[in-house]
């Protein structure tokens, strides 16, 4: 019997898409899971395709040539710590694993240094754009050896999405790098949704727009610099009735969002690394407090905001105000996340390559969106560009459109309606050019209650000051 | 030879002091160091005092009354683990180590496991006060067996800060919660500073204050409702001029903070345990792009802001709104952190008492303020006070006080000067009292892209739209 090309262990809906993706692509496919049935289930869904169903480990591992190709599309955590487990007696030097999961980087940085030990290669890779991207082309964001990467490239690039021709797929860098890239992807992703929703709120809450003008506005938006799927779909999402109600679908959705932790990731990673990720991290957080519904809904009763107004400027004007400020919030979101992945990049020796991630975020992915192309372009002029702002594309977008945000900011905070992510990005732009802050203050507080010491302004040197004596 | 009360391990500034504080109260000490020098520095600093100085551990160890009392005043994490790995050879059950230390509170919960199994008590806690605190007075906050509390429980609320006789000392809770607890008074610490420094930098950047006018605004404040130790510094500090240049020792500090990582550990266990954190967190974040002096002189000179104008409003009536609006923000911080210990009391069992840890806030520690008052009969009125703005005091202040944010902002936003944490705070105050925020959006854009399901505001369960379905 030929042996398979790759083998694909975990049949629930992302590892059996991306195995019907593979075998669509001209590759034979191992499949394995560790109930039978779903094994069952899925070989009569994929019948007359080139796949080998297994039910032991020892079947799987023997189907497939060597060096074996093996992608891992279990639970992140313990369930992937187990299936390795399982496989490890039964491979040989050179084999790869591919975790396509949802993994923490330390996780995978810790397992590609444990099963080098063994000659097992190991790459996790960041997978991004859901049930549909998986079967039909992801963004693949891929981490680990690079010899081992040059053995599955073929695979993960023909799956992956593609734009003008372009797989969605590079080599990110050695042991976590890929997964690092997905988490600061899924934050990043965070912030966007989390700006387009005060953009909303801004234009139902004060300008009192309707489902269907705000379908308008968004399809509009899409067309410009704001062009992306996210934006797409919100436009969308506004066109679509409840059938019960007849009401707008969006009108009838409790506000209490969800989330699966990696958001929350990328904060605690930018916070050990000391970059400043206030955007990313306000959308985590207005998360929380939406989560609190019953709380929030006590607590309106008890606290009382500004007394309403009707806005009297100009609606046009307005609503354009506010796709500045989204553009403009969105620039700087993406240049702390950028940063952060700079700063990873330095702290782990990656050698990250920011525009060909930018690249691949283009396509498959959830952030796809065409001013990536932009980014792209900045790190072309400079691979090591400390900060997006700093590009001059860039910077003439904000320069030019900090007006709009500071109006739209005014405009809510007299309305008593919370833009967190809004506000935090004016408060990240003002700080970032902002030569001299007020942290000389802050020192010299530092110095006075725990002899902390200073630098100063005029000499190099630290100093200290013995406060209390007049 | 008679046997000493008890022990201290590790003759820096803090230690030292500390246990020139328990001698002066009447109990017998014990020293040991790792190098003998500082033992014998130690010694001749405090000729005359019932102190001994010991030369081993075992020696060290011998000259302790059983139950023994160790005080470790050593550095958190490698060299903490280390001493009591030296240490415990020599111990008996029922002896008990007291960390002093600045730990992570998730250490102490290990350790405090870990020797209980040796039938060894292990108390990890706060002590907050700096090196003045640990000579005079500290704010003590023991986590830990209560057992083992009692008999420790003299003389640390003997060496504690007085206020109205009162000692500022109490048992919080088991394991970690004394070093939770101190965490998060450093992570308001954090908050409480930045917030004074951007009032500073509004009232220098906007009305031009001098040194002089900022002490006469800051010496007024410390007279009202800011009333509180670091208003009072910061008063303080503005009258100090620099010997050399003559200037304001201010003007002459560079505007870089630095920080110990308590800050961040504060949001790190915020984000974990889904509490909304933004004010500290900004306050981190502000400290990181504080520390990127170059990075933003460079900036500076790139990105452009509004154009400086004049004010043109009643100075001192800005002055007055800048007062509301840093006593509001600074409510709404502490909201944020007391909710945050209400969290993870629940997460880790440790019953906190919100009121009394207020009360021992009051005195030795960086936050003392007459406002903690309010707060212990906030928590006196009601012990599950879900957040300290539904309580009757501060909901009469937030809502009096927020015209006066607003308008704060609104200038620092016209004018270009950054104030993360104000914007934060008014941020956080309208999420918190808006019964309905957008993230009905944003769970209609997860359930499209990841079927991600949501729930209805007009009845119970889970659902799923088929969005693509026209």
């Amino acid at each position: 019997m030929s042996k398979q090309q790759i083998g694909v262990i975990g049949l629930a809906v992302m590892g059996k898409n991306l195995a019907l993706n593979i075998e669509s692509r001209g590759f034979s496919v191992s499949v394995f899971n560790r109930s039978a049935g779903k094994t069952e289930e899925f070989l009569t869904e994929a019948k007359g395709k080139n796949v080998v169903g297994t039910y032991s480990i020892e079947e799987f591992v023997q189907s497939l040539e060597t060096p074996r190709k093996i992608l891992l599309m279990v639970k992140a955590g313990g369930p992937t710590d187990a299936t390795i487990e399982q496989l490890l007696p039964h491979l040989d030097k050179g084999d790869i694993l591919i975790d396509g999961g949802n993994t923490l980087y330390t996780d995978t940085q810790r397992r590609n240094k444990e099963l080098a030990e063994s000659g097992i290669h190991f790459i996790g890779t960041g997978v991004s754009g859901g049930e549909e991207g998986a079967l039909k082309g992801p963004s693949i964001m891929p981490g680990g050896q690079k010899e081992a990467f040059d053995l599955v490239q073929p695979i993960l690039e023909a799956i992956s999405a593609k734009v003008n021709g372009d797989p969605c797929c590079t080599y990110i860098g050695p042991d976590g790098a890929g997964h690092y890239v997905k988490m600061v992807h899924n934050g990043i992703e965070y912030g966007d949704m989390q700006l387009i929703s005060e953009a909303y709120f801004l234009l139902k809450n004060v300008l009192g727009l309707t489902a269907d003008e705000l379908h308008e506005v968004f399809a509009e938006w899409n067309k410009g610099e704001l062009d992306s799927y996210l934006i797409e779909i919100t436009a969308d999402i506004f066109t679509k009735k409840d059938e019960e109600t007849g009401k707008p679908m969006v009108d009838v959705i409790l506000d209490t969002a969800g989330q699966k932790g990696t958001g929350k990731w990328t904060s605690k990673s930018a916070l050990d690394l000391g970059v400043p990720l206030p955007i990313i991290t306000e959308s985590v957080f207005a998360r929380f407090i939406s989560a609190m519904k019953e709380e929030r809904q006590k607590a309106s009763k008890i606290l009382s905001g500004p007394s309403a107004k009707s806005y009297e400027g100009n609606k046009e004007e307005l609503i354009e105000a506010v796709r500045k400020a989204l553009y403009m919030s969105k620039i700087c979101s993406y240049a702390q996340g950028f940063a952060q992945m700079r700063a990873a990049s330095e702290e782990y020796n990656w050698d990250l390559k920011y525009g060909d991630i930018a690249m691949i975020f283009r396509g498959g992915c959830i952030i796809r969106a065409a001013f990536l192309q932009k980014i792209k372009d900045a790190y072309d002029k400079d691979s090591q560009l400390a900060n997006l702002l700093l590009d001059d594309y860039f910077k003439e977008i904000v320069e030019g459109y900090q007006g709009a945000l500071r109006q739209i900011l005014t405009v809510a905070i007299e309305n008593g309606v919370p833009v967190p992510c809004f506000s935090s990005a004016l408060a990240y732009y003002d700080s970032y050019r902002t030569e001299t802050l007020p942290a000389n203050l802050l020192q010299a507080q530092r110095d006075y209650f725990g002899a902390h010491t200073y630098q100063r302004v005029d000499k190099e040197g630290v100093f200290h000051t013995e406060w209390m004596e007049k």
